[in-house]
């Protein structure tokens, strides 16, 4: 590929090596979240959000759990000023969330921000100039302590404000933005600057945001990053280290992950990465990812399909298939093996009662996120094995198939996936499993029958309907089953078969209680032919299990009656 | 959320601490690429392909520069083998190219695997068994010897058919399958007891591929659990460390690549990223991230968007908006700041002949994928500010716009896309932006106009035509527009105006050699109006220009010809 020489790395590693984080494997809590859904997932948006959609978002944000929500630029767009006045005029800020509000280092800029926050009671009111070597080389043409100094002059402005306004409780932010691309002693030199201005202590603690506005480097270099930072700016107890990743190498999460874990408190993204080109950091990911190593994560996803129609109604884009957690096929297992292990773990998990969830191929109980085993787990194609089609019908519909059956029915219906060329829903296989296997009555159907226990045996009368001609029909046998077993050898002495296998159990349904039986005969080659009979009654289950089976047998082969009695 | 006490990782940590390659920034070489889009990825499709896709997919695969491709497990599925028999004999598989077949570790799935290959000059025949914690407890119930013993006793079957085969290149692979959820001491051990039984050595080198299965961890503990199995492997100069991240946690590229740094060699994966779940790591993404740091992949993207076209035809898929480098937005900046940076960056570059790529909120050159400046980069929403706007109208139209009036067109231009509440395409700017501002002939229009330089002064004659009534008027000025301008007062002594200034370029384009001229006047308030004139000749250009900056000062007042002649 061409062009190749053309680019070199653009990031900068911190002076000294910053690899304590390193020693910490996972995360143990969540940190702060900060939703950027109505600024930078917005402004990326084909069609941005109107008002009335603004503040349904905003409803949904609250709802989900933030508790610090950025509106924007009250000061650059009328639209996000509209919508601030609303939503502090019309009380829709509880008493517990931030609202945070981003404005450039200019002072008319930064004088219609604090006047476009009056009557809020909590604000975040967010500083932020461009700091990289290219923004200050290409964009400003200026030197290092000019950009320090426009900095600097808006965080004195921050003071005047803020101090005339004692009813609000503010917390300040500053980014260095394109943070990615600033060299890190510079980075650090100007947020010291600002914080010396903020001069933060437990009450005001001050944010010092630290975005990869552009994702330049592999993620463990944003971790050291961060930590150098972490472990150098002034006054840091009083400093909370936030974070802000984008995704251009395809690695927010990763970026997001670790750099909490080298100091990062406080993270700023956006549900479902959305955001300028590749997005910001996917905030339901990270979330997720907690929950799954048994962290609280402070949010609320249990309604995941909820929250993507949501989303998508409102944002016009689309959760992909595959995007974590949340993805329509995240659970789907497909493949035999896969199946087999997840229908097997599930069987153990129950057996068991294991209180921890350990399923194969299964990161996360699907109802954890309020989806479905019956849909979204298990699902058939032509590359899927008995052993997810036996589950399907297991989990889905009660049905216990013998062993073999399960291989045989497990071959028919990836045939009719694999000839079809298509998916199979569970209800086509039931349909399909049903069609062939259950209750069949062509060509002998069995209109009635009664028996008597006589004698240490059971006779049998039996009325079948072959070809719409009635047969009465008498035999005796150990019991019902060998009764109408012999029934039907004497309403056709061509139908020859050696009974091989039989199994029954209750077929747990929600409406009724009925019984689900299994008859495997074998022909005179050894062919074996399984029949499924389901009733209410066990003994009639079987009974239809076994003229099912017989009626399987002579599919293939010419059904003569021989016999009939009247 | 409820419900999170349920889970705890499932991952192990290595038995020492494995952090050299966090020392290492980045990546400095291209790995081993192997595909396994016709396996990991076509059993995740809803719809698997059929033969004659795969057959198109591989193709593809090979173009985009792939040299070891999975073809699937051919002793286990009738389409896999098909497909492989198909490759064989019809000589599809170039003489550098290694195809890999998958088979589990059963005698008889052994023996078919090995005669489906035959007649392959360069095979890797890949062996695995599942390895993890929870397999081994809930899926096969076997202690640790026995899971050795499966994949001791397939090594050996590996040996003794490959013996038989001299005209075969062999590459073994192992795997224990779900590594991340083993023991990484159980997986160091079952590896090296495959190892000792095929005897690597440097003409015949054995693959040890350590799959992340399902991915449990943080990437850098997969990086450290490779670093310790790359450091305590047998025969480790005659093993190639291969990895298989999966993206259940959104973090599988941070995983591959940290891996890499931590011992890996060759990496299995996907184009996009697609396979069971979240899918498989996105190959695409990988080696982009490489190209971007200026490495060469050995993988070719040129032409990514066709690459994304065959990607979804094939498999019904679909490419994200915001998936990195391939996706349709991710070059796209919506917002006024970013296009501004990017419009300076631009010039900056051209400017300065820089050799290397440094543009502000743009990664990638988007020549360089076959994706365009003039659609995919300035996006215009009611986001956008002048400097996009701008930038559309000189970058893809030629026009250079004053800087005044710059910022009126982006308030005009912005203020359409708020009210149609729709993203502008650059087209549908051009066309607003000339039907407001360029060469406007109501109500004034020329008809006609000559003009002679005399005593120091210029005369013109010009017919004009007001409301569908003909004018043909007389006057005299310093130059050409002066004395046009002298006419338009004749016509209409209200016409009361000042000239404010003037700017004209050639407009560059493809097939016509144009001028472009902006003239500014100044009504009795003080307000300004623009306009533009357009013309082969650049002094005609300047007149259509003063023109419409007096048809367009007039829309808003009541225009009536005071003077007549003929």
């Amino acid at each position: 590929m061409k062009n190749f020489e053309k680019y070199r790395p653009g990031y900068y590693m911190p002076p000294e090596p910053c690899m304590d984080w390193v020693k910490k494997d996972r995360l143990t809590e969540a940190p702060a979240w900060c939703s950027v859904d109505l600024r930078d997932g917005n402004q990326a948006l084909i069609t941005p959000m109107n008002l009335e959609e603004k503040l349904a978002f905003y409803r949904f944000l609250l709802d989900v759990g933030f508790k610090e929500i950025e509106v924007g630029f009250p000061a650059a767009s009328e639209t996000e000023y509209e919508f601030l006045r609303t939503i502090i005029e019309d009380h829709l800020i509880p008493d517990d969330v931030y609202i945070q509000v981003l404005t450039q280092s200019r002072p008319h800029i930064i004088q219609k921000t604090f006047e476009a926050i009056k009557g809020a009671k909590n604000v975040v009111v967010h500083l932020y100039n461009s700091t990289s070597f290219a923004q200050r080389q290409q964009v400003f043409r200026m030197a290092e302590d000019e950009i320090v100094d426009i900095a600097v002059s808006g965080a004195k402005l921050f003071n005047e404000y803020a101090d005339k306004m004692p009813e609000t409780n503010f917390r300040f932010e500053y980014s260095p933005e394109s943070f990615t691309g600033t060299e890190v002693e510079f980075a650090l030199r100007i947020c010291n600057a600002v914080i010396d201005v903020w001069q933060p202590r437990p009450e005001r603690k001050v944010i010092i945001n630290l975005p990869s506005t552009v994702e330049m480097s592999m993620p463990h270099v944003y971790a050291q990053q961060i930590e150098y930072m972490s472990k150098h700016l002034h006054s840091r107890e009083n400093v909370i280290v936030s974070i802000h990743p984008h995704n251009d190498r395809g690695t927010a999460v990763a970026a997001g992950e670790l750099a909490l874990l080298a100091g990062g408190q406080r993270i700023e993204g956006t549900l479902f990465g959305n955001g300028e080109r590749t997005g910001n950091v996917d905030i339901v990911t990270m979330a997720m990812n907690l929950f799954t190593h048994g962290v609280d994560p402070k949010l609320d996803f249990s309604d995941m399909p909820k929250t993507v129609k949501f989303y998508e109604e409102l944002t016009g884009m689309s959760v992909g298939y595959r995007q974590p957690y949340s993805g329509h096929l995240v659970f789907a297992a497909f493949s035999g093996s896969h199946q087999d292990a997840i229908s097997k773990g599930m069987k153990f998990r129950q057996e068991r009662q294991e209180p921890f969830w350990t399923v194969p191929y299964l990161p996360l109980d699907p109802h954890d996120v309020n989806r479905e085993y019956e849909t979204d787990v298990i699902r058939i194609n032509s590359q899927s094995g008995k052993g997810g089609i036996s589950y399907i019908l297991e989990h889905n519909f009660g049905y216990d198939l013998p062993k073999e059956m399960a291989a045989e029915v497990g071959y028919f219906i990836k045939g009719i996936s694999d000839h079809a060329h298509k998916e199979l829903t569970p209800h086509e296989i039931l349909v399909a499993f049903q069609h062939e296997y259950q209750n069949k009555d062509v060509p002998i159907a069995l209109q009635d029958i009664s028996w008597i226990r006589e004698k240490g045996s059971t006779v049998a009368d039996a009325t079948l309907a072959i070809h719409n001609e009635l047969y009465y029909l008498s035999a005796r046998g150990n019991g019902p089953l060998d009764a109408v077993s012999n029934v039907l050898k004497i309403a056709n002495p061509n139908i020859q078969y050696q009974f091989v296998d039989y199994e029954e159990h209750a077929l747990e349904t929600d409406s009724d209680s009925l019984a689900s039986a299994y008859v495997v005969i074998a022909d005179e080659e050894g062919n074996h032919y399984w029949g499924v009979g389901v009733d209410s009654d066990i003994t009639m289950a079987s009974v239809y299990a076994l003229i099912t089976a017989v009626n399987r047998e002579n599919k293939v082969k010419q059904f003569i009656p021989t016999h009939e009695t009247d």
